[in-house]
């Protein structure tokens, strides 16, 4: 489709572009956050409520679920924007690739199932500690990938030093480490163990989206 | 992808083109849309239906739902269109723009559940006044993230003249004004209240879609 | 983002490209196609079922259902090629064109819930007639669209030539009799009555997917 | 959209590009994949659970559907992975093609469908078997929309040799096989029968994601 490729014609290619691969985890990871609000249903308010009193009570009981929701919805956003800042670096695709991203995918799948399990048991321990693990699960996955990709003798990347390569794993690596912190601290402390996430410095370890630069001209 | 980004390649980029960003936008919006139609369920049309009557009526009493999906569907394609506008002049993503639309997105994955509420409450104040909300929180998310973008020293946007962006804001802040004069007139006239929109001068604020130009050759 | 946009950069766009509009449009349908599926649900097939028998009797009560189905993926699969054909030729965007393009997608949205209705109530008439009529409402949208891009005034169109745009209006004014003729059938025929649009000559009044032609090399 | 379709302007053209064929594919495989997680919802966890030794076995007794999950998952993203490198050599796109590509997309439609009644009725011969047989249906029409496609009279595909065609093929033909293989161990085995997808030669055979190649510059 892109002019170099034309060129790059005259065999049998083994590796694919990363435009469709792209798309795909862009669907699920739309879809997912966009699932989570399947979970505010008005059809939990419960029972036949008839004056604005009982309403509003009944939004407040949801309220649980309404943080959950926020914390997902926000979580899955900068696992998502992680995932763009990679794929901006990685230019080709390999069938391993592909299949880490699918994992990492199927952990992204299962986020609106264990936000419901937060949102409906916030006091027993399953309840607590499913939705940390599942963000564990997807932030090691993303380690993986990520080291995977980046191992020079598979030229998978381009434009991309050392330094900007080893900064990207040791944002993922505290990626993992906050959601190591958050399944530790859950059972405690509940929602509230995902300020780990916030308080963590990951923001400025990844070279990431932060310093605008001159424009492309 | 493109030629220039080669060309730039020459050391760790730090911000990520628009185009990921756009896709996820899109996939969200239109996942949010299209769950609007779940509150259509022929589950709510009430218990044994065997005679046509009965379908038309139960239908019939649909109709509040149906109002409440062509508002909520006509509203969505409109801030989306306007995001369309926004992001063909942004050029380039930073980390706080990917969180300001993040968050803008939030406020549209709840529109579905706050319909819900508006179709199922018509006559309670939380059912009447909390679509507005939501609108209200999309049209000021919106309008923050548009000046952020727009701000000279970011040099995010390409293209755009002095003009274009100052009316640009202008549209934005008189969508913000449409949706304070709805959440104020809601309690009165339910869904009818969104015609404040309508009657905005919203269209012609905007340096928008509405004037075709010469072909691009 | 392509070459020729920047050299259009001098001054404000009011038009905008066509391509976040085709993903919008491909997102709603492939949601909208996927949701069909919600109606093929296990929840459905009664209760306790313990043996094969009671199974396999379950799921060809759903037969009906399982027919709806593939009539509507069927159907929603032609209306989505046409639109891309359309959009092969339709190079820009004006507001009214996205107004009239969210219009048709709301069609597009409504089918699964028709589809629903064509299956839980095949013997009644709003059972019956309800998805015909949410078919007609999406094609007299296309005609209406098409006719308003390809109005030469416009400019909005780009290698079609005079007779490439008379073809295509009667491709969808045939679409649209087809769903008329559909309408006033399924009352007698239920779900046979969609064979009108199988067997009208519309696959070949549209200069459209099936002859191939040279590479683009 | 790309410099050579404006050259190619001068005339109708009969074929479409395969970009939004394939985002509509894209789309419906990320649905598809994230649908399969409302099986595993909490509202079917049982009644009044109050203690975690009562969530830790209600959870256990979903580890079935937690094995239809990602059996599902992963197959889909074989099944994806397959399109997106056929896609790769495919450059142009007929309305037979499309027809093709759209009833593979049904059978890709149903898989939540029969994924839920694999995780439902594990015992039941109907519940065993249609979930391969749905997997059958898909790798079948693969098989025949890629034999379509290569034929080399259409001019469909670029940059690829006759050898690559052959083994394609051949890969799509095992596909075809462990299908065949898994529908016909089913009745025994349950999902482990699905271990013929993972023991079968596929990764080899086509010529596929796996060995990566020089970079793009």
């Amino acid at each position: 489709m892109s002019p170099d490729e034309s060129s790059d014609a005259d065999t049998d290619r083994d590796d694919v572009s990363t435009r469709r691969l792209e798309a795909f985890t862009d669907g699920v990871f739309a879809i997912a956050a966009t699932l989570l609000v399947l979970d505010l249903s008005v059809n939990t308010l419960g029972p036949a409520i008839t004056d604005d009193a009982g309403l509003w009570t009944a939004l407040l009981h949801q309220s649980h679920s309404f943080v959950s929701f926020v914390i997902s919805f926000l979580l899955l956003g900068l696992l998502w924007s992680i995932h763009v800042w990679e794929f901006e670096h990685i230019v080709r695709v390999t069938r391993p690739l592909v299949l880490l991203n699918n994992l990492r995918l199927l952990g992204i799948v299962l986020i609106p199932f264990t936000t419901s399990l937060s949102s409906d048991y916030p006091e027993l321990l399953a309840g607590r500690i499913l939705l940390p693990i599942n963000f564990l699960l997807v932030t090691a996955l993303g380690l993986i990938e990520w080291s995977y990709a980046t191992r020079p003798s598979r030229r998978l990347t381009a434009g991309l030093s050392e330094a900007g390569i080893r900064s990207a794993r040791n944002g993922a690596i505290v990626a993992v480490v906050s959601s190591v912190i958050t399944v530790a601290l859950a059972p405690f402390f509940g929602p509230w163990a995902f300020l780990a996430f916030a308080l963590n410095p990951l923001a400025d370890r990844i070279p990431g989206l932060n310093r605008p630069r001159r424009g492309r001209a």
